[in-house]
């Protein structure tokens, strides 16, 4: 079954907006074992989208299409789609009264360009938008179901998992069930995961796929049909035995949801200093909901005179070993955990560059240490220094990664293969 | 003249990795008044990247082709365009010493899959990548010029500005320069921005385009022709009359910039105190290379105790006037300025949601103030709640431009449109 995809709007053609939808589709179809072949970008022209629809329908059996279906001028997905079809727009009277009552609850007048938004192209099938005002829809033409959805984020995510993917599925030859487990990773880059995995004999109808996002490389495992499922068990272990403590979170997104997990349900409390890392341990954990409930302070101490005074770094420690130390950062983390006796404390010092690098200490060396209420951990990384950016989010992987450990009453420092660390 | 752009790869495709080149080129050529016809994404398939080579260069004049030109065996854009013209591959001796010398610089040898970068459609023009291993090259085949540029995003973007764009101005029927004049605005929606500007009547030949990029957005003014670009700076003067405080720079890309610039210039020193920004206002300044000259310390003190103890917020302050008050974000930044006598510091305490809110202060509510060695100013803001991550950077957005304001000797507080002040 081909399935392709068209994005709609002058503002992800000409690059005001970057398409995230484009990606997270292909994303969330391919956790479901569906695989998308062509994807079309237009802009708001008629003509180019009518021309767009007829040819693309003549080689592909689905297409999603994204975008337009909103009440302005340059929203003409729906009068393309009629165009293409040779068919009249005509007003769909159940939409039309589910966007009065949308109105009325919100105690506003309808608009009456809203209108528009209920015009379909005849023989259309209305597909449900319970989060907007944009109707769903989808046609048949020659070979292809074109299938309709809002640009805005949040209602086009939920129109394709509840509507859209089970439409893909029930139109599949064959039912198969896909079930999916996803392994982040830290310290590696995918050329070395996947050389270590090759060796690796996968039960068949099970495959292995990448996503790259900084800091991260996600690791998924597909398998394809219910005898292959009851083996996934089986085969994640064994993925897990050969990439060993580089693997951070499983079925999880990022390595501060799981902290966040675990703090909250021990009912633990921490506190931050960071350097080189700016606030970016601090932001990844206040960008979740709930997290004033653990988080003390994030301190970022980002000169000398600011570790002393805030932290009660002693400044022979400095003078001693610079700002970029063991010691240091074991005081910074002592420190900041005394200020209001929290569980926990995170420190990091390190040099970010691109600037500010030594032979002894190049660009890219972080001291990280984790503080708690029985002792300190500590370890000094050289990263790669390829941007300012990989850097900090690394170091912040890293810190946040010494804490879940010691939540999860594992050894705190462990070796993730790529990052290279000094001798203490 | 019509130019399409064709996307390679299966990690772009699959959304493994998000397309940023795409929208980076668009915006790219925009800058140069030329616009973007269509894109289409393909993944690494041979025949259905012959077949959108043939098809598309029946309609383009320009195609800009992205990736493929790697060493590996998924690569194949040469390849599949050989194939597409029907002649055959043949290796470039100017590259293939090219290569050869970058990998005796670099102390190792070639390694035999790096040949086949060397390899070039018959009748191809050889464009140079000055800082890869991916020879770039044109094609023409049927009406279209078909420009294949590697996938790297530092190599591409060099590839495009440097040749790319030269070369489609070389084939535009008249050659008109385009200037282009940036707008960073903050505190209005697009369309009040549009509507504000729609009654201004431009020259001729000048025309206005939005690019939206949390929690900006960005105004730009095209002029095309040496007549037109002779009056952009009036037009410029006349738009930002119209619009007003809600310009907060002027081509440069985030308020951060023109702080860095500025504190840099003036020798002088910021602490930053915050609390619902959770270390953001900090990490936008972090991020620029050199900002440890002058960011002191920027403190994020979650919890009151944290307020207390480390900035010396008042308690009775805090239960008289609540933790997300005027009166407790002026201590905090009168606190934070104190510790090591910063020429400028920031604070901010606010409701970020979901959860928290009240009727009186409800989620979006956020009291952001600015100590001066000889004072403080402050507001209360109520910004809209969509989401956690918008409350927060707008709320740094704000604090940003107080300080920038305050740094240009401007007034420190003013209205930038749709963010409701609350009364002091």
């Amino acid at each position: 079954m081909k399935i392709e995809m068209i994005c709609t709007g002058e503002e992800v053609l000409s690059g005001q907006i970057v398409d995230t939808n484009a990606a997270w589709a292909a994303n969330a179809l391919m956790d479901h074992g569906i695989e998308m072949q062509q994807r079309i970008t237009v802009g708001d022209r008629l003509d180019d989208l009518v021309s767009v629809f007829q040819e693309r329908s003549h080689h592909a059996d689905i297409i999603l299409v994204n975008g337009g279906l909103g009440p302005t001028s340059d929203d003409m997905s729906s009068q393309a789609m009629a165009l293409a079809k040779e068919v009249p727009l005509i007003e769909n009277a159940i939409w039309r009264r589910r966007m009065e009552d949308w109105f009325t609850r919100n105690g506003r007048e309808m608009p009456p360009s809203n209108l528009k938004q209920a015009m379909l192209p005849e023989s259309a099938v209305m597909v449900d938008n319970p989060v907007g005002t944009a109707c769903g829809f989808r046609v048949k033409l020659n070979r292809a179901w074109l299938f309709f959805t809002p640009g805005v984020p949040f209602e086009f995510k939920q129109m394709v998992n509840e509507q859209f993917i089970p439409f893909v599925k029930s139109l599949a030859d064959s039912h198969i069930e896909v079930a999916v487990h996803k392994l982040l990773t830290i310290g590696n880059g995918e050329s070395v995961l996947a050389n270590r995995l090759e060796n690796l004999t996968l039960p068949g109808g099970m495959t292995l796929g990448y996503r790259s996002f900084m800091p991260y490389i996600e690791i998924k495992l597909f398998a394809r049909g219910d005898d292959v499922i009851e083996q996934l068990p089986e085969t994640v272990s064994l993925v897990k035995q050969v990439l060993g403590d580089c693997v951070v979170a499983e079925n999880l997104d990022s390595l501060a949801g799981v902290i966040h997990q675990q703090l909250l349900a021990q009912g633990a409390s921490l506190s931050i200093a960071e350097s080189c890392t700016g606030g970016m341990i601090a932001s990844n954990l206040v960008a979740l909901a709930g997290s004033s409930a653990y988080l003390h302070q994030g301190l970022v101490t980002y000169s000398n005179e600011s570790k002393v005074k805030v932290l009660g770094v002693d400044p022979a420690t400095l003078d001693d070993h610079g700002a970029v130390s063991i010691a240091t950062v074991e005081e910074m983390a002592k420190g900041v955990r005394n200020i209001l006796d929290s569980d926990y404390a995170l420190a990091t010092s390190g040099i970010a560059g691109p600037d500010g690098g030594s032979e002894q200490k190049p660009v890219g060396t972080v001291a990280i240490a984790l503080a708690t209420k029985s002792g300190v951990y500590s370890q000094m990384l050289k990263f790669p220094a390829r941007s300012r950016e990989l850097v900090r989010s690394l170091s912040t992987a890293v810190a946040l990664d010494m804490l879940r450990r010691e939540l999860l009453q594992q050894p705190v420092i462990v070796d993730y293969g790529s990052y290279h660390r000094f001798p203490k």
